[in-house]
């Protein structure tokens, strides 16, 4: 054991942590959700920590020696090492100045053992002075935390991607399964299973170029700005330069934001990541219901889709295979709903200089962001590349439908049309049949209306 | 015109109005969403005025000819009277001060006219002084908003009540309709078309009782709080009496709070409501869907039950015919979910010794109700009491189901039985019929098996 | 009376309506919010159909004649004629049939009319075969909602624009108005009153950009794509004309989207429209929540704003006044954040070929951007423009605090100046008094560390 | 490594772990949170299976032997052992499938262990036919997640209950410290600290009852229910004896639901519970909110109350101390607030005969009552304990203040008490200086009307 004090007084540390008493103390304050930090924000944490030691350093301001060894503990971290060393509570008090102090004495007291020196001995390296240098977690928070959604993002991207691309894979598949359209549920008009397939891919994609317009916008940040956006205790030449440095750390384009009090006090582009996500997160929701539908049955159901079986569906019903996967699809979205209520509760909160709700508002982008590449992932391995199409069902259901009297309606008009299919339901006889019977028209441009070509890509067809 | 003022001047006000100078303001201050106070609380509020216009009679602060003429008036507006002389915005600042004063004035205006006086002679009868008598916005607003909660809730309970009686019917009609019941969308086992009904009203019933405790509980009412729940200005004898002459007034039970602090600066009775009203948008969404799945096809969907045809569907396709009213329904709960969201952020963000938030707390209350019975109301005369059953569907996919599998499971173990099924799958064989082929049960012992009441109501059966 | 008949029967239909049986039908299936369709978008129905049309008669397939009456009869309604001819509820089944079809209705009695003929000979021009030729409610009711968006938006970035000047000027009025900066509603370092203006301004220009283009988004419109998206019914050079036409009936650029089936059934446009209004109204009430703040009092709260009075505040409390502004407009942004509720739910359920939730949708769009434009104007109007700062409470505060010790840490030490701010809390002396007494920093230092210019620009300052 | 089989084929599982092949399938096909089951909830599943051990050895169906054996493993569980054999990620397709196959093997291979056979050895004990006789996931998993509700519900339950005790001793301590009540942010009239005290724990009490109401009513259960609710291969016996052993289990009365169907199809009791948290965190985050608006300053904000120092406040403001505890209760809050959106959208989306969104439902119940029972917890310990009022602020406040005004309305009228007011604001005069100048009332009168009495508690004092 240790001592270790702040204004509040002393405390008993652990000999062997690389966190100090402020740690301790946020993890005696704060037992909520029984979690802890995010490795990735920790991480990304770090990432800032160094670009700020390293524009620290090129000011003069930071001392080489101790600039050096505390970059060396962050690129530890950033390597994956310590990451047992962040304890505190994820939904914590206080802006999160309990992640931004336990990295900074992680940070320290790493550097003081690679410096040769005992853990605790902040005269020489101190957490506030050193590693928190021109520093505010007001700034450092949610820069890391800008940081961390940028890199979670690309694995999101990196889902979706792959997911509208093996949807496209079966729109080309399925190009020619023509079956029955349906809107409200009713028979519409036919389509072909693979312009569906198609539909889901572009729509995927809609939401791939949200997310990242989303993402592009918190790649300003307020670094600098310390506690409320005036940037006192931060030179001129640190905040032009710690973009900068964290640009080459990242890898990424950071900028500075214009306005550095808004960029303190404002969270919006957090909601708007948020809504990024739960906007895909709709697109998706109604792309896995359509597969649960079309999977429905076998036999008492729609059955154009045969998914893959993942488990047996039941304890108590033999045989029965269930859409799993689609349906935990379904449930992944809505907790990204439910998310970004709290993000908006959370960003709806703020007050003057600052908004102290950002622990519960990263908390849930980033449970978010995993949630939905798991899902996602999960989606595209389980279910979409072994499905198949039961293209005989997606015939046979044609095959018996009256919607594809819509076709002749250029030709007969809506209400000679609304007659042949009010026949059709109550005779039960096929619609061609009936318009030859009735000689509504000659065989052979009946034959060209109704064929697949025409029905589903007449704009290409004539 | 009529000149009026209160403390921020004078303002000229057309004569033959009965609102004031305050009315005048909050018109000019609030143009949100273009509508203007519902009639049911306009009336709500004149009640409340009358209690407590009778409450400061029965303590003699209030003088009897004044009295009897505010209560006049009141009871005019009760009647329906005076009802295009609520002009105030809904969405307004100032925790419904704009309301409360505009019924203060309305009241004394025509009371003043009732007593031969000119509109505005405001040192004659006051709408501060004696309509306001012993009263804050604070008390009568909330409470005004409490009266219309119950007498709205009425309708609602009322139109739920018929929705649960009507599916009682058709439970009782379709009881011996069997068909194939799903979860996850895939074939289960059986179920009776009329067991569902039931399972809806037995559902629906559930949502009545848990709107009646909600509005049970906002019976308990502020009023003699006045403006910090302190009763300053108001009598021990008036907050004894009120409560007694709003019961009188309203043919309702209402208490005073015990705790008039807490009553007049917490306003989760109003959250309570509109969860109330919330979860049994969730119950009736899940009906809503099951008719438009049961709906869906005809040829090519599920086409169970025959939706009573209520518009032609399409503007393109002839013959089609939509589950529009169901469709209603569950656009209809969607808002009063979404309503649900406004309150509880109004409920949210009370501050000290009031909630300003409750006019767009009480707007969102009024909406979900007004809107969510006329769409129960809507879907129990358009839909439902036309409704009918497709028998020969219903019986048609449970002869093909491999389902009823389950049913042999105490009789032949899981396993066997997963295998009868795949077996079933692969071929397209019956399962009675394999059943019988091997030998695995006797013939007899099978038909009971599968008999539909053992495979409905097995508890009742044996 | 005339009579009208469809597939569903024949119906008497008042004289002098120009709606027809479709619309009388809707009438009385939908009576949900009590509510009618707003006159914008009927307007923007207009403009949609008579696009529809020219493009119909570019292709040669609607008779000039015919064409023309139609268009002569979208002139008059896009100019503010008949806009009572459109009585149905906005949340309504069938995906918009409805609207679809009034809209259908009108155009084609008021074009027989202009023709000579009577109402109702829909032999002659017919709702469906001419108003709505090539087209489906499932393509003309979402592209008119865009550009009923489209348009409403413009009033609302207005709105906006004019908020952030506003509050820009502020800036400049303030800037020199120094004041203690808050984080956690503790005080924290100094800051200008202006700068806080400023950084609303930033923060309302970045909603206004989010909400450009989200609406820049939507303007890929479907129409073409009929039904399903196949585009049924359409000819391919009509698909070609009918974005051209509709971009010269509009004065904006609308363009057919790349896939017709996911533009019609995907709705994730509009939950991304909605979804900008949301984080814009989290930035207002984030503003309107500091200005409430900072009127607090005004003898008991922070009272570093004067609000101008705009109606007596209590009905008890005489002489009290109320931020009823910046509480209506909190109120108004709690109901866009619910209305994004609704429209999430509505985007959530389509299914396959189309989503039949749009009537839902696009009356919460709508009702949010006008309820947020007028809550903004009001705001500018009758709160802002006025807006009075009361520096002098400003510097008062700023004068006994604590915060200023933050400025001396990077000279003395985070540890040094905690123990100052302890001594400071404890003995009620300024800390530039204990400095001085201490010895800790020469006088003049200590003045530069602390003017106004090193405390709120030191980047710019130095 | 042992094989197992089901039917989608063998797997080689673990020797050494208890649970099989499905459980496995599982691990594979979810992964979404990263976390797993609730130990709560794996416990309160072991307590319905051995609730239907009982029941099914009552009827005679199961073996005594292997009956005893399932139950000495359920107490095991029950006890705590095996808690790490249930590795499925609580967010998982399958309605629960996968846990209720889970917890099914686990029972199994220990029951099979403790018989001295090998784990694996179904065809002796089987997960199926055995550890799930008479159930099915569909009654079982909504079964568990009630009992693991009231569980967990109990806890929450204490921890209100014990904020609303430390409450009332503060409301009992702070009775006699006379403050300026506020509304609208705004200086109203005075009011006791310890009445503010009060209304605080009297919502919270009613808190407390709207969450035992709704937990009371998922006291009715389906078991017995079986797949859909008919009882499929569930005896009459056992349907009549699980409630009953179920209630012995638990030491809670639990009964068997009137209508199985509805009990297994609709989720809406799940909703009704969210929302009784719900409810409550909007009480907790009004309450959250003033305290740290009374603890805002010191020095610039209203500072009414000094909550006890728990963490230095900020990295980079020396001497900083900020309401982390207040913070974190709201934001906790929040996240049961979305959480309760997510629930609302798992309700919203069953279908037929179940909902297959229980997992995630339950998923969010629980997390919402484990968080919000910490953050009580935390926010008695760490802040309301040691609160301090800062009476002399209160008063000091109170002396400057108009508001006192109103109380003179009964005796001078509101016009000429709103010239009082004015004229203070203008002079900044005290009132009671005012009125005696201007001989509005006499001394002793004016004493009286003002005394702390007769402002707070009016109805008592007379």
């Amino acid at each position: 054991m240790r001592k270790e004090r702040d204004f509040l007084g002393e405390l008993n540390v652990p000999d062997d942590v690389y966190y100090g008493v402020q740690t301790l103390r946020a993890k005696e304050n704060f037992h909520i959700t029984g979690q802890t930090i995010d490795p990735d924000f920790v991480q990304s944490f770090a990432k800032v920590k160094k670009a700020a030691a390293l524009a620290n350093m090129s000011t003069g301001r930071l001392d080489k020696k101790i600039g050096d060894a505390l970059i060396q503990a962050a690129d530890e971290i950033i390597a994956g090492k310590m990451l047992d060393q962040f304890p505190v509570d994820p939904i914590q008090g206080g802006a999160g100045t309990s992640v931004n102090m336990n990295v900074n004495e992680v940070l320290v007291n790493r550097a003081l053992e690679i410096l040769g020196e005992k853990k605790g001995s902040y005269d020489i390296i101190s957490p506030n002075n050193h590693a928190n240098m021109a520093q505010s977690t007001n700034d450092s928070f949610p820069t890391s935390v800008k940081v961390c959604i940028s890199y979670k993002s690309k694995k999101l991207i990196t889902a979706l991607e792959r997911l509208a691309s093996e949807l496209d894979k079966k729109a080309e598949e399925y190009k020619n399964i023509l079956k029955m359209g349906r809107t409200h549920l009713q028979d519409a008009v036919p389509i072909a299973l693979g312009q569906e397939m198609g539909s889901y891919a572009s729509a995927v994609r809609r939401g791939i170029e949200r997310i990242k317009t989303a993402v592009d916008s918190i790649h300003t940040v307020n670094m600098g700005a310390t506690a409320v956006g005036t940037g006192l205790n931060a030179e001129p030449a640190y905040i032009k330069a710690v973009a900068k440095t964290l640009s080459t750390v990242t890898g990424e384009t950071f900028k500075t934001a214009d306005n550095l009090i808004d960029a303190t006090n404002n969270t919006d582009g957090f909601a708007d990541v948020s809504a990024s996500l739960k906007v895909t997160a709709l697109v998706l929701i109604k792309m896995a219901n359509d597969f649960r539908l079309m999977a429905s049955g076998p036999r008492c159901g729609i059955n154009e889709l045969k998914l893959p079986p993942r488990q047996p569906g039941s304890s108590i019903m033999p045989g029965k295979v269930n859409p799993v996967i689609a349906e935990v699809l379904d449930q992944t979205c809505y907790q990204v709903i439910a998310n970004d209520l709290a993000v908006s509760l959370g960003v709806e909160n703020g007050q003057f200089e600052l908004n102290v709700m950002e622990p519960v508002i990263s908390f849930n982008i980033f449970n978010s962001i995993n949630y939905l590449t798991n899902a996602v992932n999960t989606f595209v391995e389980k279910l979409l590349i072994d499905l198949q199409p039961n293209s005989k069902q997606c015939q046979k259901w044609l095959d018996g439908s009256v919607g594809i009297v819509t076709a002749l309606l250029p030709h007969i008009g809506y209400e000679n049309a609304s007659m042949l299919a009010k026949e059709a339901y109550a005779t039960g006889a096929p619609i061609r049949e009936i318009v030859l019977k009735k000689g509504l028209l000659p065989k052979e441009k009946l034959e060209h209306i109704l064929s697949p070509a025409q029905m589903t890509h007449p704009g290409i067809a004539e």
